[in-house]
């Protein structure tokens, strides 16, 4: 395959980087893809940004197929362009894909793709600290049908946002409220999947949150709701007593990447992690006696996130009094020393553009 | 509000009643309306059917906040147009709305929109029975951000498709294959909405299915993956002995009007009807002894489906040696009667266009 290239004529500019929010701007250019069953992945470009023009039949507007990622160019202060663990990101993608009956594509090309576009639109890439370029490749369902079936045709696109930090309060912690009533996924359904259908799935219990002054919503598992599994979009992780504890992957949790990150360093620097079951009774208990002594979330927005406060039902938990532990900031800095260049990539992490 | 329409100049010809298959021919119009948080719904109007120009990044494309609708149109043999139950429909639509964070719509207003469209493409609607002109209101999100909120803009649309009988194969039983592995829905999500992401969750089970030879999945609740909730886009009766049941209400079944409608003349018939739990085992059971007569989905697509045969692991179960059961055929004949104008509409189904 080869990849075609249209330059746009007239440049936009890239808003001043203290002005940047989290997925409004978009640059001068995106990767297009096509599928068909004859033709398989074919004609991929690089062009100019541009609507999608779907017929209102459009299957993934009426049946939801499609996929997509999230992952970050980021500039070093020497003007490097590096990429954190993105063939990670396109591992995923595949596992989504055949989660949702999409065909898979072929990494090595894309990650070529993504270079080249990257290459081309350096200068949308912010250099601010906490600044990043976020990278959305996503895969859409295009027959216009109104049967349900997987699709014969699919376009793949990616998408570039310069952003700010994710979270405009900056690395503060967050507060998040604990759905009794609301569950995301489940076993055996599409949860360890990035598909659109878990975060439509997530707004009703967001907005509420939303409405009590919480940032985010911490789901528990759908079946005795009694396990904790993740955040809106993150992992979570607690400090109980000296354990780094996250919920294992069992199926109804997106497997993160940052998630992983996290897991290898706490283990590198000799620290007592584990991946299993964590009731909400033992996190209540663990606040009682004093042994809860961070909460974090994990996540390609955000880093890590550290958590102030938990809501569930009539009880509050207030964590690490409100303000940021030293493993959430030590893992904070040492990820994002990586992503910077600021720090040696001991894990093989970073792939430079 | 006032409905603005736009004629389109040439118009485009319905295909042959014979060669109409599902969901892949539309009209030459269609509604369209946009929503945004200051204006509410605005811009109701009646337009050439157009693609839609969306932005990749687009909320619907991302995170699957969008809803939808199926119903149908019904042409009489005096040329009458005739709608069944669609008010239930666009009840079914806000509660969707509202349980994926989307403005509701005045269905007074929409019902007037969706009449006016239909006397347009009167010549649309096909005449030979079992054919019909299948409606499709679908409301997406379309803020270009790829944040995770309920989006501040969405797109109502209304498409309108000649179709065909559902099942190529006519009314002979279908062939269902019951997920072990796999769940569409859970309580406490979004299973009882009729919203994208509950389909993108059904097609790698229904994918097996067909490799193996099956129509369609029959689901399994997600909690105990014992109790029988639904069919891939129908409600699922069972005959044991004498006894017409369903399974209840619980959350993560979609509430069909067709299933109203059999309970409705089920009960008006004088048949012992029930809306409970039922597990597999009882069903194993029940075929095992005799009782279980018949077995039928329900679907405005099809209306009513005869289920020959069911597959569940290595079990096999044959029901009503593989033919149309008589609670099934005589079913199927009441509701189409009535939609058909054939029978008397006792139950005031009925909105003539
Ligand atoms: C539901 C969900 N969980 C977890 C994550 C964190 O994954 P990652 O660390 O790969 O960004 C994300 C965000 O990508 C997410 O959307
Ligand atoms: C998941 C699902 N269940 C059941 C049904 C049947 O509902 P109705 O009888 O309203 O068409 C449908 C189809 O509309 C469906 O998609």
């Amino acid at each position: 395959m080869e990849l075609s290239i249209t330059e746009k004529k007239e440049k936009g500019t890239r808003p001043e980087d203290a002005k940047l929010a989290f997925g409004t701007t978009f640059t001068d250019h995106m990767f297009n893809m096509d599928y068909s069953i004859d033709k398989g992945w074919h004609n991929p470009r690089i062009e100019p940004f541009a609507n999608l023009v779907l017929s209102p039949a459009t299957m993934m507007l009426h049946y939801g197929q499609g996929i997509f990622e999230g992952l970050k160019a980021y500039k070093t202060e020497t003007g490097e362009i590096r990429l954190y663990r993105p063939r990670d990101n396109f591992k995923r993608l595949n596992k989504s894909a055949k989660g949702l009956c999409i065909p898979t594509i072929d990494i090595d090309f894309i990650m070529e793709s993504l270079k080249t576009l990257l290459r081309l639109e350096k200068n949308w890439i912010p250099e601010t600290p906490g600044t990043s370029l976020y990278i959305r490749p996503t895969v859409i369902a295009t027959d216009p049908y109104l049967g349900v079936r997987a699709s014969h045709t699919y376009r793949f696109f990616i998408i570039l946002s310069p952003v700010g930090a994710y979270y405009s309060a900056g690395f503060n912690p967050v507060n998040i409220w604990i759905s009794k009533d609301h569950v995301r996924a489940v076993r055996g359904g599409i949860g360890e999947f990035k598909t659109p259908g878990n975060y439509a799935a997530s707004l009703f219990a967001s907005e509420q949150a939303k409405k009590e002054g919480y940032a985010q919503v911490l789901w528990l598992d759908g079946i005795e709701r009694k396990y904790i599994e993740e955040v809106g979009a993150m992992n979570i992780f607690f400090c109980i007593n000296d354990e780094v504890v996250t919920p294992k992957l069992n199926g109804s949790i997106l497997p993160g990447i940052t998630r992983d990150s996290v897991l290898t360093l706490a283990k590198r620097w000799g620290m007592k992690v584990s991946e299993r079951k964590i009731s909400i009774d033992e996190l209540i208990k663990a606040h009682g006696d004093g042994t809860l002594k961070e909460a974090f979330g994990s996540g390609t927005a955000a880093v890590i996130s550290p958590v102030g406060e938990m809501r569930y039902g009539d009880k509050v938990l207030t964590i690490a009094d409100g303000k940021t532990g030293p493993v959430a900031m030590k893992l904070n800095k040492a990820i994002t020393d990586i992503q910077y260049g600021k720090a040696e990539d001991t894990e093989a992490w970073i792939e430079k553009v």
